[in-house]
């Protein structure tokens, strides 16, 4: 490889690692907003998407100028291609942070719903997912990819208990309904959150082993030996 | 331009347009299962989905050697890796198309909800967005791409009008709470498919004019003077 390329490909990582952290950072920070009930942070979540959108473009652009430069091959290519594809995700998690955002800007205004929920425990798990895709996408590793993937199944299923948990509630107490709505939301964006994480896992894969795990049943993401 | 990549970028435009019929008749399958009430119809949409999934990977696996043997720049190279993002988007959607697909088979087991819905208005103008974007796409339109972001706004209201009916609808009867939430899951996915025809119509401007649009107010989007 070039010193040139090497030398892009080594900014073009740093500015896609500044992105991820940015985007880390709104979710954590609309998690507490809305753990906190804390309308003022939310707000911030908010305004802070802009700069994230403006990364997206710049770190496409960098993609698109390296590829037209210096014409990468086989690895080098599947990265550049990858780093596209994480780089939308990213932003794409950016948009969600802002949504969970919102729907925490109602729920402060609002009387708190007096039930045990599985929302810290969601937000945990989604929490880790992000950084360990994000930590996997650093280190370039392929393990700590595969854990990210299994980890989503227990997401998918959390959403699902949420969802009855606060279907359940709606029927028993109209009077909750609107809140119940805007939380159902919440744990939605949490589950698309980890579905992105998970995108970028599996990007991870292909980038490190050359294998595409996406589509693959779950247990054969983790084992790795999918066809 | 070589005559092998001319007929690479070809293949490549049959295969992608293979794959936007795929998922847009996916999407009206689960659309007519939802209004019909047809669980059978809803199943098939399931089943498709495997299909969508494999010509994604094709169609990435096409992009990938096209880049690494023809090492295009400028317009096609742009070309490309708008390709990988709709076809990224195609997948989205087909994926939404068998949400929908879900909850139609729910809907289509319970009595239905005695409410006036602009389900159906809604439902029109996402097919048309759908239909008009891979328009765009296929005939490198411009003018129609900027329509479909202009339309985005019209579903996004309408999403929030439906929203609203759905909760007051809640609040006043309990027990439509199950299959109003359901429904309130088809707008959702409805205005994502919205918005992925959106992203697809989006990068055919930045394919044919080198702009990008996105992130923009809408009404400079649809001028299209934005920078």
């Amino acid at each position: 490889m070039s010193k040139h390329l090497q030398h892009d490909l080594d900014r073009l990582k740093k500015e896609t690692l500044a992105m991820g952290s940015m985007v880390e950072h709104a979710i954590n920070k609309a998690i507490r907003a809305l753990l906190d009930r804390d309308a003022e942070l939310a707000r911030e979540v908010s305004q802070g998407d802009d700069a994230i959108d403006r990364k997206e473009l710049e770190v496409e652009d960098m993609c698109l100028k390296i590829l037209a430069l210096h014409q990468p091959v086989a690895g080098d290519l599947r990265y550049l291609v990858a780093v596209l594809k994480v780089n939308n995700d990213l932003e794409r998690m950016g948009d969600l942070a802002g949504n969970i955002a919102e729907r925490a800007m109602f729920l402060a205004s609002q009387a708190p719903l007096a039930i045990e929920l599985e929302i810290e425990r969601m937000v945990e798990s989604v929490r880790t997912m992000v950084s360990e895709s994000l930590d996997a996408l650093v280190e370039q590793d392929p393990v700590l990819a595969r854990r990210v993937c299994r980890e989503d199944d227990a997401v998918d299923a959390m959403q699902r208990r949420m969802f009855d948990t606060l279907t359940a509630l709606m029927m028993r107490d109209p009077s909750t309904v609107e809140r119940a709505v805007q939380l159902l939301s919440v744990t939605r964006h949490l589950e698309r959150i980890a579905d992105s994480a998970t995108n970028i896992a599996e990007d991870v894969v292909f980038v490190v082993e050359g294998e595409v795990i996406r589509h693959a049943p779950h247990p054969e993401r983790a084992r790795g030996s999918v066809r």
